[in-house]
């Protein structure tokens, strides 16, 4: 079955230039040269009921809270600042002017946290689930911005934290890193936040720079959630950790050192993507991590 | 039962201020100061299915244009020039992906023809009904942006073209005001796009200026589908050009004369919106047009 990737592939393909378009359809964000000696960065990101969040379980505080940390962690992930935000919410035809302030208060708590206030947006009630979607406008402030593409053979490639298992609740309660991005992005050559899974995400920076990979199994950090829902659905911590979503942890290559983030493989000329355990042999890590599949 | 504008309310009153923020939530769109000397403008809108459009009689293009147009008309009721758009969307399970093409032909399609390029997106799968919500960019470009505020006592109140019915058809196929709004915006006090309906959307330009207005019932231009339309609902022609939404003109107010648009009443000190018929005698005119009803 086809999937979101075949979308947005064949969307970027079919892009037109424009004269103001810095970097187009397919990164964490896309990027404007405007003003001429900066960037205006630019994303969207959604949230949907049953699918990112469910609203018989969560507030409509963490939803807000949710939908705006992800695109920070977009931010995060191209080393700009962020700035600005609006968003689209789609309100069951049940869902209270309360429950619908709360779910801006979640919104802008987690905005105010990175100086970016919510400035615009629109709200529809129909008689489907709640949808929430988040447009966050960057800068990239006199920094260095880091795409995806731009990883090297001979990289090693790095992670800022542990992995796996954040559907036990670190989805709603992560922290954007949007300082550690901005620190990153002087030593990465690219970056990407771990959304849809460590083997999915290391897939998209592979194929946007060319390159292959190698993932030493021995390496990968396994976040203690990870073990828990491993003992509880028997599938192993390695496996949470290589292909569940929704980690939000940075993953970046870098020609350097890098002391304080955990290296976990080297950035191949070859393509493919690798994992190689005590044996020594690499064996293929498929991109078992999530997407949307969209019907025939 | 309490409305989306009552939710907007409570935003606008609790909204913080920012350094960079121009003009806040409550306009059809807000303003950065992005660069110093410019304003970037910034909005979002969305189209939800049994609300906006219906999947099973249009189709993923119109709704994509659409879903662009409505954007391209908060710009032209700014007076501001489109410059780049991104695009949420969440897909029904069993939603092609040649139709998810479509919708984005769509998109573009309405975007080209204003040199508005879609530049990046989020697709997702669920089983809800389709939900389509486009970000906007907007630029000054030396240019005067008009607000929904500054209607004065005494301008003359204008709209652009006739108005009522649009359901028959228009809502889908209309052509947004860009080049008209630029022009408008260096006689217009105050200006908004028609999407709630005139009487709403006056209200929404007297409560923001502060104002009252007075509408002549026999100014105000009947558009052939309002006809039609009374044909078949018994509803007057009038009452339809008065409440029904979707028209996207631009109602405008303006201290000076303007030959090509159509005058329909005046803009008053005391508040309260009236409308005079052939007695003379103004009477209250209810704001009877489109607003999301948001449970309790």
């Amino acid at each position: 079955m086809p999937g979101e990737f075949d979308l947005i592939d064949w969307i970027r393909q079919t892009q037109r230039s424009s004269p103001l378009l810095h970097l187009g359809i397919g990164d964490d964000l896309a990027a404007l040269k405007w003003p001429a000696e900066e960037l205006l960065l630019v994303g969207v990101d959604q949230v949907v009921d049953g699918v990112h969040f469910d609203s018989s379980l969560h507030s409509p505080r963490q939803i807000g809270r949710k939908a705006m940390n992800r695109n920070l962690s977009d931010c995060a992930a191209m080393g700009c600042l962020p700035a600005a935000a609006v968003a689209a919410v789609a309100l069951p035809g049940d869902f209270s002017l309360d429950r619908a302030k709360e779910l801006c208060q979640g919104l802008r708590q987690a905005g105010d946290a990175f100086d970016c206030p919510l400035i615009g947006g629109d709200t529809a009630s129909w008689d489907g689930k709640l949808v929430l979607s988040v447009t966050i406008l960057g800068r990239s402030a006199g920094g260095k911005i880091v795409t995806r593409a731009g990883a090297h053979p001979g990289d090693g490639i790095f992670v800022t934290g542990p992995l796996g298992g954040s559907i036990l609740g670190r989805h709603l309660t992560f922290e954007p890193r949007i300082q550690l991005g901005r620190e990153l992005a002087a030593v990465a050559t690219s970056m990407i936040d771990l959304s849809d899974g460590l083997s999915r995400d290391l897939a998209h920076v592979c194929r946007a720079g060319g390159v292959g990979a190698i993932v030493d199994k021995a390496a990968v950090p396994i976040h203690s959630d990870a073990v828990e829902l491993s003992r509880r659905d028997g599938v192993s911590p390695l496996q949470h950790a290589l292909n569940d979503g929704e980690d939000y942890e940075l993953l970046f290559t870098s020609a350097g050192k890098v002391p304080h983030e955990i290296r976990i493989g080297q950035i191949t000329a070859e393509p493919g993507i690798f994992i190689r355990g005590e044996d020594g042999i690499p064996r293929p890590l498929a991109p078992l991590g999530w997407q949307h599949e969209i019907g025939h």
